[in-house]
Order: structure tokens, then sequence, then C-alpha cells
């Protein structure tokens, strides 16, 4: 008998035949002998219903008030996933992230979690009943509501998988796992049977949108094994977990793309200590952040410094940027929102020399131009025209052996 | 300064340009120099939507689950009113019931309030906010989420007023105040500018559907003054409070009708002891509340059992009668739901005779048939053919002297 932590997205209880649909697979996994503790997000659309509602009222809407707002789409789902369980015959208890509780810091909108006392979840679940909780909230040390952020829920179950101990956390989306890269960029994509916490970490950071960073951040450093699931099949789904040494075989395992960067080019940076600081500490200091960050060698004193944020902080960063390099007596500003940034993943990089080369070949032969390069221990990245994006991922897909096996036969 | 507990309705915080509205009289009572604490419900139409969820979901609704489901429609009212108030300039703050925290039993769906800690509202009071609280909710003592029943949100208010000894309670509706009758069915009906609660609790209970009985009930413990007023307008609207000897001066002070309950007549009932018991016990154990009762004087050893039911609950009143019937040897049930309840109440009956014999005579003058007829201190209930409801509320009206001054000179 295993403690199984599962999640549900807005899709997944789109509509209450969906959740009668989550309520079987709750109990099949019940009467397959485990404890349940399911956990899910607001009902599809009914986040941004709430989000609009709040807009009517202000554009400036404090966050405390906001989260008590748009904590109420999950409550909902609860309810009626608990009643959705009885309904079906087994027993079922919700709770709210207070009634968990699930304690998190007071920054409302992005709470994070600071503990969870999970008695009363403990005591239900002796009770054979199947625990119903709140994904996306919480309440901080006032009592305060508190949420997550945006795909929060995810955080939520492996946070109360890793309290519990659970034995699985499993993610159930729309799509059947985590794949090599975009199915619908590339058609050979492959679905992963495994895939380890650090290549996630990069793939979901990078642009492949199954799970959110947090939640992988989280099952990584409480050893959390984590399923990705679809709930409208019985496909066993993709296993996020600690790297083995079969991995380290695999050079590279997935391919990721992100075109919501946009570029800021400052030439004629005078190469003195201390100018890197200013410029990057007034973007920090307007919360922007920033990506992909390149200096060319100095010549004649002067170096150009290149780098990406996202394309909603564009206009701010310019701004800011603008002004820096007046006061610093640098050349001109420039902006390109027409780029995408390709990656390349995997933890046998570590080990095998020569990959980042063969990249930048592949994508040479195809005729893409590099802009910017970055590169960490397991991932590669590179900036290129973002017309080039489709034939970079599928080129680098099928030079680095990632193709389906009928596809490359 | 004064402390004043506003309530406002579903139609009130009906949409977001309405919750301005409800903002701006708020803070109009905090700039005229007042602590102002305000309860509002869920947006109308959302606790029927909610419902309709449920509903989709299963017939029979664990009352526990349903409470976390509906619970949400003041969640989000509060907090919607909250960001009203401050994008209007003012501080505010909302709290849920668990916050406050409104302590119930754990009668879901209709849970009593027990206690009311009021530590977080004082607080915040003292910093100058105003305080937006959950109507309808609350918490029991094992921390789940309850709620008080249709129209729990006045109770809110009232129990609120009365935890925090605040100087008064207004209950803002789509009506200007309470009225001698119902406009709709007696165009000279007048508004009152002052009713005594054991009045109030009368006319409420009889059908004028302005305030919950419970909220009267707890403001006359408490000795609450109870403002029913219009949030539409500016008119002073009709105080609730304690008898004073200018009220006795009233013989009648309003009409009341009720077309929602049915009539059951056990006809040869055997005179003997324990047979009445038998009958309202029966009904009793299946929660079917009973209203009028009338015994004819015993002939032969029998005599003939009335009694009205609320009309939903007709079909099961009268199956539960049937076999009691046949177990006692009366004669047979006889069924009757076109029929309605006319009441005259006034705290002045208690000094004045022939009230009831003058309300039998208008109705007999109207050539009206009284099948029921009970009593109380203040009040006088007939039940008659139903389509005889606006006349006889008119006639009795008028004979009373209750019509408006221009309508009567």
């Amino acid at each position: 008998m295993a403690l199984i932590v599962q999640k549900y997205g807005g899709t997944s209880v789109g509509d209450t035949e969906r959740m009668k649909n989550v309520a079987r697979r709750c109990i099949a996994a019940q009467a397959a002998g485990h404890d349940v503790v399911v956990v899910v997000s607001a009902m599809s659309g009914e986040t941004n219903r709430l989000l609009k509602l709040v807009s009517q009222i202000t554009d400036r809407p404090n966050e405390r008030e906001q989260d008590v707002v748009v904590a109420t789409g999950e409550q909902v789902s609860i309810g009626l996933v608990a009643l959705a369980i009885q309904a079906q015959g087994a027993k079922a208890t919700s709770f709210l992230g207070h009634q968990v509780q699930i304690v998190t810091d007071s920054t409302f909108a992005k709470a994070r979690i600071k503990r969870i006392e999970a008695e009363r979840i403990v005591e239900a679940l002796k009770q054979k009943h199947i625990v119903v909780v709140a994904g996306f909230q919480g309440q901080d040390e006032q009592g305060n509501v508190t949420t997550l952020g945006r795909g929060g829920s995810d955080t939520t179950a492996v946070a109360l998988a890793a309290a519990l101990k659970a034995d699985a956390c499993e993610i159930y989306t729309d799509v059947d796992g985590v794949y090599t890269t975009d199915p619908n960029v590339c058609p050979a994509a492959r679905k992963l049977d495994r895939i380890s916490y650090e290549e996630m970490l990069e793939l979901a950071s990078l642009g492949a949108k199954v799970l959110q960073i947090r939640s992988v951040e989280f099952a990584m450093k409480y050893k959390v094994p984590l399923w990705v699931k679809s709930s409208f099949s019985d496909d066993p789904g993709t296993l996020v977990c600690e790297e083995d040494k079969s991995m380290e075989n695999v050079v590279v395992s997935g391919i990721a793309y992100e075109k919501n960067e946009a570029k800021l080019a400052i030439s004629g940076v005078p190469d003195m200590p201390g100018v890197a600081a200013k410029i990057f500490g007034i973007l920090d200091a307007q919360n922007i952040v920033v990506d992909l960050i390149v200096q060319t060698a100095s010549r004649d004193g002067k170096t150009d410094v290149s780098f990406t944020v996202g394309k909603t902080d564009l206009t701010k960063a310019r701004e800011a940027v603008e002004q820096v390099a007046r006061e610093i007596k640098a050349g001109g500003v420039e902006t390109d929102s027409d780029v995408a940034k390709i990656s390349i993943v995997g933890v046998g990089m570590r080990n095998h020399s020569g990959v980042a080369a063969k990249m930048f070949q592949v994508l040479s032969q195809e005729g893409i131009n590099i802009q910017v390069i970055s590169t960490s221990e397991i991932k590669v990245s590179c900036l290129v025209q973002s017309k080039y994006t489709e034939l970079a991922v599928r080129a680098l897909h099928t030079a680095f052996g990632l193709d389906k096996p009928t596809t490359v036969g």
C-alpha cells in the first residue's frame, strides 16, 4: 500500500462531467490499495473570469484582496470533486489551504510555502477518506488568504507529497507526458519515459510548459518521484526523478524554444568596473528578469552588451537602459523582439565534449545565424531570428538522435 | 462618532458598478465620522449558479461539501468590495467567516452562530479601515466552513452589530423599508417609519420577505436598532426597534399573506388522548413544519382535525397522515392547496378588544369564507380560498386605517 498525491489541472476539472472522471480515477487508485490525496485547480477559465471582475473594479488591485477573490476558484473545485467522489460511493473530505494548513509567506499573488501541517489529512486518510485539497492557495502567519501564482497547484501537490512522505506525486494534465520537444513544432517528437529533475527544470524554465518550475525544484529538494500523466488516457506518462547512470548515456534529452523574449543591445559601453552592475541593477530594481547576457571583448576601451528580457518588459527595460546609457556615455540602445531562444538540454553533456560545437554546426548548416550564445553544465542556448524557430528545433532534434524510431527508420 | 454595521444584499452588489456604489456609501458613512463595518452577500445569481453546479454532480449533496462551494459567493464579493473602496481612496480590509472569527455549530447549510471573536475587526477599525465581512458564512469548532442558510447575511450583520456593540445595523436592500403590506397587491400600502421587533418577526415569518427572521430574533435579543433601507435611494427607511408606548396606539401595523401553504383535513378522528400527538409526532419526525392547527368540537366521540403545511411538503405529509388515519381508524384525509393565509399584526392588539371580530366581519362583508382561524397575542390569521387573497388584503388594509393619507382623503 502506498500514499499517492494526484494533481488535476483546470482542463481536467473543466466541467462537472470531467470532475466525475477525476473522481473515478481517485477511486480506482484507492481500490488498488492506496491512500489518495488529490489536489485540484480551478475549473478552466474560472481564474480568468475572477481576474476580469477584479479588473472591472481597478487597474491596480491590492494583492491581498485579489487573492481573496481568485482563491475561490479552487474552493469551488474541491467541494465539487469531493461531492463527485461521494456520489460514486467512496468517502471524501475537502480541505482549503488554511484548513490543511498550508502556511506561506505574505507575498500575496506569488506566496511561497513555508511549511505544511498535515495532521487533518493524515487523520482523514486513516478513516479511508480520499482527501481533496485546494491547490494554489495557502494562509500566511497572520491568517490572510494567499495564492502561489499561476500553476501553483503543481507546487501544492509536490509540497504535500513531501510533507506526507508520499510514495509518488502524479501530475495529471491534458498531455500524456514530457516530450523531447514540442510535438506541434516537430512531429518526430518522442514522449520520454524518464527525465531527471535538473533536465526538467531546464526544459520547464525554457518553455516546455508542462510543470510549474517551482514544483520541480520542490520535488528535487525533497526527492519526490513526480509522474506527468494525462487525465484522459491510461498512458503511464513520464517519470521525473533523480539522475541515474543510464541517463548519462543520453547526451541531449530535450529541445526547448522560447519566443517570448526580446533582445536589447547597448553599443559602445565604457569598459570599466561597475558598469554592468549599474545596467543590471536598474533592471533588477524594476523587477525585470534578465535572461541571456553577452558582453563582447573590449576594443578601444569599449564593449557591446546584449541581453534578453521578457517581451512584456521590453518597453520598461528600454526606457531604463536608455537612461543608464546616457549616464555612462555609452553609444545607442537597440532592441529586437523578432528573436527566439533555442536550447538543448541533457545531463549527458557533462561527460560528452563537443555538444555545443555540434549545435552551432547544425544551425550553421541550415543557414541560421546565432546572435547570442549561453551555456550551462547541462544546457546550451542560442538566440536566433524568430522565423528559424521550427527549422532549428527540427534539425537539432534529428541531429541529436531524438526522432521517433519509426520516423528515423 | 458611532459604530455602524451596514449590510448589502445580492442585488446591491449584483455587478461591479453596483459594488462601486456600495463603496461610495461606505466611504460617505466613514466621512460622516463613523466606524464602518460592511457585510456583503454573494452577487445576485451567484449562489444559484453554484448550487446548479452541485446539482450537476449529485441530487443529494453532502452539506459540508456544498457549504464549501456556496461560501465562495460571499468571498468573491468581499474581495471586490474591498478593492472598490480602496480604488476610491479609503482603506479597507476584507475578512472571511473563519478570519473574523464567526464560530457556528456544525449544522451545515443552516448553521447557527455560537459566538463572534471580533478582535481583528476592532484592530482594523482602529487603523481607520472600512471592514468588509463575508455574510452567510462561518466556521465550526473543528474548522469546517459552514453557511447560515438563505438570507443568512442579515444574521451575520446583526450578530456582528451585537458583538461589536454597534450603534446601528443598517440592512440595505432593493426596497426602501418595511411596508404595511405588499405594495404589489395593495397600491395604498404605506412605508412604516418604525416597527417593533415582535411585529417584524410576525410579518417576516408571514411572508413579508424583507428580513431573515433569525436576524430579527437576534436583533431583538441583543436590542440592536435595525434599519431597513434602500441601497438605491437616500430614503431614511424603516427602524425596527423595541416597542414603545406610541406603538400601542396603532392596533394593526401590517397585513401579511402567504400562498405557499396547503391544508390537510382528517375527518372522524377518535377523540381520545394521544391521537393529536400521534398525528403531529409523525409529521415532526419527517421534518414537516406544521403551521395553523384547528380541531373542531367533539361530536359522538369524533372530531375533525385540520392543519396547514408548506406546499412542497404536501405529498409527503399526505402519505404520512393517511397511514396514521388508518391506524387510528379515522375517516378520510382531504387536501386543499388552493388556500392562502391572511394575517393582521400589531402590538396594539394587546390593549384593544374586538380586533379579531372586526377582521372576520370585514372578510364576511366581502363574501370571503374563513376556513381556519389562528390567533396569537399580536396576530390573527385566517385561511381563505386563494383567489380572495388580494381582495382580503385590500379590504383589511382600508378597514384598519392603514391606507396612505392621499388615498384615503
